[in-house]
């Protein structure tokens, strides 16, 4: 989205999605790279996808989120030991949003993992070989059982008239999945599992694709039952995530930063379970020393971070006409609230919400504000149009 | 350097190198993403790069190969645990070309190991994270190591005259460093490490700078001393690597494939050595059975994969006129041998040297054979000029 673009020759290991070709068709402008995979990051413009997507209903190629699945007799105990959520509370077709940490509570990736069997998992990854993380932990303990990157391609159907696509699709019972839970689905003989979750804080679902000779079969069915609701073929919304207080890891949170330094991943480090996890003692310890930084929520000032104005590099963050003292890592202008909304890092003096920031940016300095989080709360939505 | 090009938004986590700025002033046209940093990948044309690191000097930022450090009491243990090299044969200084091997054999990462210190280890990656598969190992097994990724930024200084370049900058006793030793190394007073390494099958170095806020000095000053020389800012030679034989990590090789896999790494999986080491068993299994498929070096008739005949996908690879039986996972044209030389993944029934085999790329299908790998033995070289 940022208006700085480069010249990449395509080479022959960046991964093509099974919707590739669909993408094309329908108007992709840009890529990315996310999990060795292209990702579409543009089709026409970010208001209007943005505003599709409050208003409607969308779909999103993420294939790039690889799932690694985790299988075998000591699927649970691996899978329950790289993560600091409890996954004894965690039934098979149950999904949970599971940040998995490094021995000193490092975020390796924060993906939404599905429980398909008592010994059988899925990690929906964002962007970390994090196959690797498990494969080393199996090993060091010596587990049996068997990793391996599934041949799954997820999709994002997003917005509040999303459940009317599943439905049509998939019937109501699908349509009807409660937040968190995913099943087995099919339509016209492809086999997918669906799960009601999604980047966005809107109602929505992701299908995750079993048979990937069948992407662009998949893709215009959703297109066809989207139809009658006025569906749009989107990217990943950069305001929409950032409104819900979703992080994107790899900019905002890397493996350097644990789940108490970032606001809002505090309550999923289950520190009072009884079951052992990686970084249970670090974790421990930080929960009581306190962290000396932190991701925040932040209004930035000045014209709208479209265009000239996005965000295209970790612009650094001052005390107002002092000293650097964080960055920024996300940052969008939100059409409906009509204002710049991003994240950045401060030290632990600057967290109080109010606190003055000044944002130096590449055009010059932008005043900006720490907020709380989420900057658009589910519960007390803020009109749409 | 393949012909089709994408639009890449650059977005804030793209990580720049700290000789982002000197490859633009240089004429950098054009960046590809390699873990999770910007790579140059071409300045002005592959092939006039290519003739300048056979018959002068060049220098590359390579900062994208992100040095992961192990260190502490256990380093030893650890590192010899990851990798399928014996490590009791690495004095310190010394570097060796050290696979790292899950329990199945796979390879996550093929980088270069630098010894700094009896307890004291570099890992300079090829592109995957593993990084996370080190804390995972060391996590597994409760070692007592710290793990990082150090602050470091290697340039590549290849070519014939490199030896002078080094020379001038840091003395003889540095350029005379033996093939695969390393030791510190400091120019006014930019503080590095330089090895005896490369990616070209030249004579060759890498510098590792280990204060990144000088970048840009250190930049200037190889230019300086290869001035000279006629040194020239290139990008990674495609054409170069696969003539020596030299293999690009998630490209031709990933975590699904063994080094019993791939043509002239077997000799790199020290079976007899007493230590334990990851994949241990599972590779003399292999060894025992023998593989099913393997990555050859193929040579590739038709035009010169340049332009629009560059490799921007893995191609299918069939028997002449038959059945789908591989992909092809580089290629390049070699303008000394004058023809396009590459690798393939194909069945073990199909690796004798000459064996016929049809590439069939979107223009149409090129007839190529299995050939021995290197394509050019450093002891039996090809005249360069």
């Amino acid at each position: 989205m940022a208006s700085e673009s480069y010249t990449f020759y395509i080479q022959p290991w960046y991964r093509k999605s099974p919707y590739f070709e669909a993408t094309k068709r329908h108007g992709c402008k840009s890529w990315g790279l996310y999990n060795h995979m292209l990702l579409p990051t543009l089709y026409e413009d970010p208001v209007a996808e943005y505003w599709s997507l409050l208003r409607g209903v969308t779909v999103w190629d993420v294939a790039v989120e690889r799932c690694v699945e985790i299988a075998g007799p000591d699927a649970f105990e691996l899978t329950n030991l790289i993560t600091c959520r409890d996954l004894t509370t965690c039934d098979v077709w149950q999904c949970k949003y599971a940040l998995l940490t490094t021995d000193w509570g490092g975020i390796v990736n924060d993906p939404v993992l599905l429980r398909l069997a008592e010994d059988r998992f899925w990690l929906a990854l964002a962007d970390s070989d994090a196959l690797l993380y498990v494969a080393g932990v199996a090993a060091g303990r010596g587990l049996d059982v068997q990793i391996h990157e599934a041949d799954v391609a997820p999709l994002q159907v997003q917005g509040p008239r999303s459940k009317d696509v599943i439905a049509a699709l998939f019937g109501e019972a699908v349509a009807d999945l409660r937040y968190y839970w995913c099943c087995e689905a099919e339509v016209d003989g492809i086999p997918t599992v669906v799960s009601r979750t999604g980047w966005t804080g809107e109602v929505g679902y992701e299908i995750y694709l079993r048979d990937t000779a069948r992407g662009d079969d998949l893709f215009e069915k959703v297109m066809q039952a989207g139809e009658p609701h006025g569906i749009r073929v989107i990217a990943p919304s950069e305001a929409r995530r950032i409104e819900a207080g979703i992080f994107n890891y790899g900019s905002d949170m890397r493996v350097e930063d644990t789940p108490l330094h970032v606001t809002g991943l505090e309550r999923l480090v289950e520190l009072d379970q009884e079951q052992e996890f990686i970084g249970k003692a670090a974790l421990r310890r930080l929960a009581g020393t306190g962290v000396d930084r932190k991701l925040v929520g932040i209004e930035i000032g000045g014209a709208p971070m479209t265009d000239e104005g996005a965000l295209n590099d970790f612009w650094p963050v001052h005390e107002p006409g002092g000293r650097r003292i964080g960055r920024v890592t996300a940052g969008a202008w939100s059409p409906r609230l009509e204002k710049n909304v991003g994240y950045a890092w401060v030290p632990a003096t600057h967290l109080a919400g109010g606190t003055g920031l000044e944002v130096r940016e590449p055009l010059g300095p932008r005043p900006a504000t720490v907020e709380a989080l989420p900057f658009v709360d589910p519960k007390k939505e803020i009109p749409k149009s």
